[in-house]
């Protein structure tokens, strides 16, 4: 029953939007009985400085916790490591190097989906924390595919994504879906097509209020969850997923 | 930044029952920021034998696995492991006689927690497995109550409750819901006044179909994720959880 692979999730930022990724990979995987789920081991451990406030130089780095992490999940020789948190890959070459198992990259792998839509979006909205839309993670990628990146303003951060992702690792959901549905709607304005919820606090946000910009949005989590189900697949030598 | 307290969750029976633990303790959990929700390690890894053909003598034992995930978890030291699967409770002794860490019993909390109610039920109905209902681990606690338990026949066991559990496990939590509610609605006509949904599976599905029969349920992986919370609140030494 030793399994040949063995999923490690790095979580925590925050605790919802990491069980958020765990359902998606779940809801995924055809399963017809419990032992055809992946194995995934998770640690949900929140006790790490904010990372909004540690880009702004306002708190203390999460390098170190973030390391932590990387090493306990090492120590149970999980064969990936899946990071539910967009913002949290600023730091991903420092936990790549420190890593035996391979760090899957969100960003990396939500642009191999986007490359895959048919029609491909011309321009892409992105909904993110200031530390993702700084360092260009997204913005870079897309232009390699042509697509043309529409981001937030700084007033927009400041009084729409910022209190939408408080509020949500604070339990208020419907809130947080509120100023993040206002945020989708303002760039679907200046012409995105599509929209990349770009912090996984974002889905379970507009999940709870059942927001119909849903259909337009590409979550990144998703993505990642699919990733893993497809490693996994491979890995157990079955059919490949069909996502529809 | 380190934690005093780090709680381990041995799941994958199933992965969903274990995800439905990880999301009722964020619920409880008064938690403002990410930070003050519990730090929670899960080995969500369901290739384990099934428990119920183990016990039926159809299948192959469970014990290995578990045991190597206890010993997976202790490599972390946590400090506490719960167990979100009644069934397995079985195996109990050896489990806790092989852990560094503490690890709640799942029955004995229920149990308090029923112990608590007002007014007290004097009959009450437990849904579960064959191997939860022979051991007479949830019976012996309640006669010690003075509660009479209404359990479950052979006939509703395995053309009801068996049938529903496997319905859930491979994703048909509506099928398994209406099986369910079935099962629930016989014991309430035999006098039950409450029921124990002795089964993790059990609540996810009637969650699924809002079954208004959750009104008069006690889950067990509810009591025990209140419980991990005040053990959490108790190290932080915060105000004790008002549970409404």
């Amino acid at each position: 029953m030793s399994n040949s692979v063995l999923f490690g999730v790095l979580g925590g930022m925050g605790p919802l939007a990491t069980l958020d990724l765990l359902q998606k990979i779940i809801e995924i995987t055809p399963a017809k009985r419990d032992q055809e789920h992946l194995p995934v081991v998770t640690w949900n451990v929140p006790q790490i400085p904010d990372r909004q406030k540690a880009y702004a130089g306002t708190g203390d780095s999460p390098l170190p916790e973030l390391l932590h992490a990387i090493e306990q999940l090492n120590k149970l020789n999980v064969s990936y490591i899946a990071i539910p948190c967009n913002t949290v890959h600023y730091w991903y070459p420092q936990l790549a190097q420190a890593s035996k198992a391979s760090i899957l990259h969100i960003v990396d792998i939500a642009t191999e989906y986007i490359a895959s839509l048919q029609p491909r979006p011309k321009k892409v909205g992105i909904i993110a924390t200031k530390v993702t839309l700084d360092t260009g993670m997204y913005q870079q990628r897309l232009a390699k595919l042509g697509i043309e990146a529409i981001i937030l303003s700084e007033h927009e951060l400041n009084e729409l994504f910022i209190p939408g992702c408080y509020a949500v690792k604070r339990g208020e959901n419907v809130l947080g879906g509120e100023l993040f549905q206002e945020l989708a709607t303002a760039l679907i304005d200046r012409g995105a097509e599509k929209l990349i919820l770009g912090c996984t606090e974002i889905p379970v946000a507009l999940k709870t209020i059942d927001s119909p910009l849903l259909s337009l949005s590409i979550d990144p989590a998703y993505a990642l969850a699919e990733h893993c189900v497809k490693l996994w697949q491979q890995a157990q030598g079955t059919e490949q997923l069909v996502i529809d």
